[in-house]
């Protein structure tokens, strides 16, 4: 069992991180989604990985968990502990150096508390790109973002947050420190700790830096909004992409004609380049290349081919830079638009491509169903993840729809699991899914999970009740 | 401490799984180096998931060790076990089908027991790529490709065998079978197994099928074969083949002059278009390209500003697939030039890219002091991983320097930790560098890596002494 924090505690970490020991304010209690409010017994944010192990070796012979805190914008509790005994926050922030940036090997070397907008400007500054990239990259700090496993916008082209990481330094529950900052392409000694720790979501370790894959920063890149029939020909234009662009496919993202409706219905001002008929499916994708390629031709060449082929309707391609920022200023305020409405249940799930139309032809019956709720489905296309939110019928308020969001979750997340799906794509468990890991988790990998919790962290002091209850 | 496989034992495992205790034959109990003879109690090849699971029960109630085959290639001596209580042989060669390929998901699910070019040859049959792809393709199967993380020529654009997965199905020590073989790009729910297991070298369970990710075919491929003043200007060629072409460079490897000398010396008949006078080093390199970009005018633009700047001193672009398949032969025969030759001491050693010229400096002052032993560099560069190897004076035997081993061992593998780099870049651990991870690997990575082992494997029945002692 654990302790809550007591004063002689703090006085221990008072004395042995002099400055470390800070005002708990409230935004490291909160969450965006406001689903839960956190408890803090002390904040502590060391400046060194030698200060973290140490914060976390007291916290370990206290018997008294450990919450690590990033940039906060988690969307699953995994930074809040809203019960149980009072636990040390344990925040990265004042660890946000760049380390060290290798353009030469494509490398950077990070603190875990730098944001991903200071990640990927210390890469533009070098002439190179760090992709990782989602809306709330200029507050997500990149330590948080490799414990979720993090993904957003060019997964499809450059993969998560694990596929972007070369090598961690961490400190494990124990408060020995994993020294792992490797800026190698292929290290094949002993077991895969990197891969552990990351997704791990704070529980096994707490990751007190990262080295960092780089890219060359393609030179030019097309960008463009397509009206496609449905999910189908969106997917045949995907596959489409893939032939005529290769990897250069760098987003290929879904948006909902009921996405696009909900910007104005939320108050904000985006506009959209496709008049009064709004399609009720589109596509945005960017095609980027390096060196002499033309992303243009290529762009040009998957719309007239997808327009021949009938899974193109209508479609603009950017003119400007600026018509590109006005495309994904779109796709990007949808979640806002969202927030402003109030979804009554909302889902982070990935389903094998193939299995895309059937799903939201299935759900979108079933949970008709349920109520009269309205759907907006949106998100990576190309790696198979979707945002399948619903919401209150026009002008009714989330309050009075609430009774069917676990009926909806359950609609959503049974009909995922079933095609072989996943709960969470890109969110991770935290707090929120933990039931759902319980519930939809395969029995063995559930079984090993736990065994190697209570192997690395006996006593459970490692943000405790996430992911594992 | 285990027992060896008596007869009770093979009495119930011929009465559980019909037809699948098979006689050893010598090929199981050899390795390609020569350095180990492995011993069998029993050899069991199952032809289903639940026999592997039930072959690894009575292993484990009997506490007898079980050591996984796959192809047998492995150069780390991961697949024998030469002493301790004789062991059960479990060979996956059985469970060699291709369950299906999902060309428009770019995903493949293999069993264990294929082959890579079988795995290759089911994408090119739906027109997609499969791209690990190394000398023994044709004998080594995907489940010890991932069991050992295996890389090869196309790690740098595509990844490792770890890269190249996106879910795995596997038998845990104890029979449980790990439900994970999910298509999916995205799936971030509990802690992450797949890696665990991929490079556990058999140590955690074995890997029964997979999900593979599949690659758009490049439409068109140009192949040069430069030579350049030395290292340090070869990386700055790699440098400037991603600014000129970003990720359509397939390939760049690093060859030296005498490892073209030795395919004479090791009377191979392969032809290189260099004439007498022989660079000292060489690259070859691949752009390939989906669509309509072309990679032919990358290679010539890359061959013309590297020759401007110096970093090219000659080359040749390949005029055929002819040529080309004559250029990538002179690679892939040195590995069998140097097996005939006879290395004094061989390693796979990566490092940071910025370190490799400094390093084959100062390894070769550092060995010639050590005798008068002849060095052949060569690798993926790309990956910053050479195969960097000893071999006897001209005409003089392996045998004869065979006490210089050690010494030449110790001299590369502790500058390349030195340097930030790795003792086994991609042939694993094994049993050959046991000692070596003890030496040079982070003491808490192995102290968690045996609180994992133990955690998952308590009893220790999975390929014992392998890995971890």
């Amino acid at each position: 069992m654990l302790n809550p924090v007591d004063d002689a505690l703090i006085a221990r970490l008072e004395a042995a991180l002099p400055g470390a020991v800070r005002p708990v304010e409230p935004r490291h209690l909160e969450e965006p989604r406001g689903r839960w409010r956190g408890q803090a017994g002390v904040l502590v944010a060391p400046s060194s990985t030698e200060e973290v192990a140490a914060a976390i070796r007291h916290a370990g012979e206290a018997r008294v968990g450990v919450v690590p805190l990033g940039g906060g914008t988690g969307l699953v509790g995994g930074q809040v502990m809203p019960d149980g005994p009072a636990p040390m926050l344990l925040s990265l922030a004042r660890m946000a150096r760049i380390r060290g940036v290798h353009a030469d090997e494509n490398a950077l070397v990070a603190e875990a508390g730098a944001t991903l907008a200071e990640v990927q400007g210390a890469a533009e500054a070098e002439g190179r790109l760090f992709p990782l990239s989602y809306a709330s990259e200029g507050t997500a700090r990149i330590g948080g973002a490799l414990a979720v496993n993090s993904g957003g916008l060019n997964v499809l082209r450059y993969g998560t947050a694990r596929d972007l990481c070369l090598g961690i330094e961490a400190v494990l529950p124990d408060g020995q420190v994993l020294h792992g900052l490797k800026r190698l392409r292929k290290d094949n000694t002993g077991y895969d700790l990197r891969n552990l720790l990351i997704g791990s979501e704070g529980t096994l370790g707490v990751i007190t830096a990262a080295a960092l894959r780089l890219y060359p920063r393609p030179a030019r890149r097309a960008t463009a909004f397509l009206a496609v029939p449905g999910p189908a020909e969106a997917l045949a234009l995907l596959a489409r992409a893939g032939r005529v662009a290769g990897e250069a496919v760098s987003a290929f993202e879904l948006i909902s004609g009921q996405g696009l409706r909900f910007l104005g219905e939320a108050g904000l001002a985006v506009s959209h380049p496709f008049g009064a008929a709004l399609p009720d499916w589109l596509v945005l994708t960017e095609i980027a290349c390096s060196g002499a390629a033309d992303p243009g031709a290529l762009v040009e060449a998957l719309f007239e081919e997808g327009f021949a082929a009938g899974e193109v309707l209508d479609g603009h391609v950017a003119q400007s830079e600026a018509q590109r920022a006005a495309f994904w200023a779109l796709r990007e305020t949808i979640p806002e638009a969202n927030r402003r409405i109030g979804a009554v249940a909302s889902h982070d799930i990935a389903l094998p491509l193939s299995e895309i139309p059937g799903f939201l032809e299935e759900a979108g019956a079933r949970l008709a169903g349920l109520g009269p709720l309205r759907v907006n489905a949106f998100g990576h296309l190309g790696d198979g993840n979707l945002h399948y939110n619903q919401f209150p019928p026009a002008g009714e308020t989330r309050a009075a729809w609430a009774h069917l969001a676990a009926g909806a979750s359950r609609i959503v997340h049974d009909l995922t699991v079933a095609r072989g799906g996943s709960f969470s794509a890109e969110h991770g468990v935290g707090r929120l899914k933990v039931g759902d890991l319980e519930l939809y988790g395969d029995p063995a990998k559930l079984d090993a999970m736990r065994r190697i919790k209570a192997a690395l962290d006996p006593v459970g002091i490692m943000n405790p009740g996430a992911v594992l209850r």
